[in-house]
């Protein structure tokens, strides 16, 4: 019988850059006793994201970041919304260039994640924030 | 008991721009009566997409829509498919870098967007549009 | 009743480029005698994405992959993380760029796929690989 469960995460960020959050994840999935099913995670920001990516090298995320911020330049004088900072806009389309919702396929109480992958949340704004992200499953 | 309802909004855009349509989507939950489950948004089209962004100040869009038509110029000479006019290879490209499929979790019979989340259709052509966005809820 | 399948699909590609696996998602969904829910799609890897895009004109393809050869050149010296070579790095940023999941509402035993669009597996690796993409089916 396949059921809907939900919770909400609050995740403290230091700033910018990427806070893999998988364990807690997988550890949501195991309290719910969860086997079969989809899990769906959803960010409750639109100057924060969520991203599944490499988790082996470090290297990765700093690559990652250096791009985004060459790609976004923050302060760009193309840009009005900048009541909060030069770093204000430039979040809100970091987040349109990743993900504000993302699912992952769950068998035997695990999400189907591949060996070098992880769940992380995309912090886009330089301050550190507490963030909200949605867990929702639905299976047996 | 779950259950799984599907439905086809259309929307009329104007244009290129954002289009909020996020209280389509929560009048279509109420008529459901649905409870907790998982919401999905799905567009039917690759030169227009999804995307959840903020919602209070016009300047985000505006900014948004600077941002995409910089990085993705139309009549770029790099494009060979051209057929319908300069701006249909840059609508595919900002299709693939949004969203052609949203997830949202539903709680007490609403979507749990944050506070300042809107749900858009983008419209990337220059020309209006009738588009169509496929919703499905699964849950009780 | 509801119900929830999975299964992982094993796609080899010819490197870099788009490979088109819609038929092999229609089958999976035939061979469950799916009727109405939702279908996710997820990819157990960081250097190769999901995609929907338009599939009658094989120009839109090669032009998506000029624009993304610009955008995250190979072997730009910003990146540090190039073990595998100067694709490896861009690889991960063009995923980020892209999704790593996809849902599609299914009506009738079928994705509700608008008439132009095809599911795509996005090889981002220049040498051919085999590529891992779960899907999960949750509806009746």
């Amino acid at each position: 019988m396949l059921r809907a469960e939900s919770e909400t995460l609050e995740i403290r960020t230091r700033g910018r850059g990427m806070h893999d959050f998988t364990r807690e994840v997988e550890a949501w999935l195991r309290g719910q006793k969860a086997q079969s099913g989809l899990l769906t995670l959803f960010v409750q920001h639109t100057s924060a994201s969520l991203l599944i990516q490499e988790n082996a090298d470090p290297d990765v995320q700093a690559d990652l970041e250096r791009f985004f911020a060459r790609l976004v330049e923050d302060g760009d004088p193309l840009f009005a919304h900048d009541a909060e900072g030069p770093d204000d806009m430039p979040s809100h389309i970091r987040a349109a260039l990743t993900q504000t919702s993302l699912s992952v396929p769950v068998v035997d109480g695990r999400p189907t994640l591949g060996t070098w992958q992880g769940i992380y949340l995309y912090e886009h704004r330089t301050a550190p924030h507490v963030r909200r992200v949605v867990l929702s499953y639905v299976g047996t």
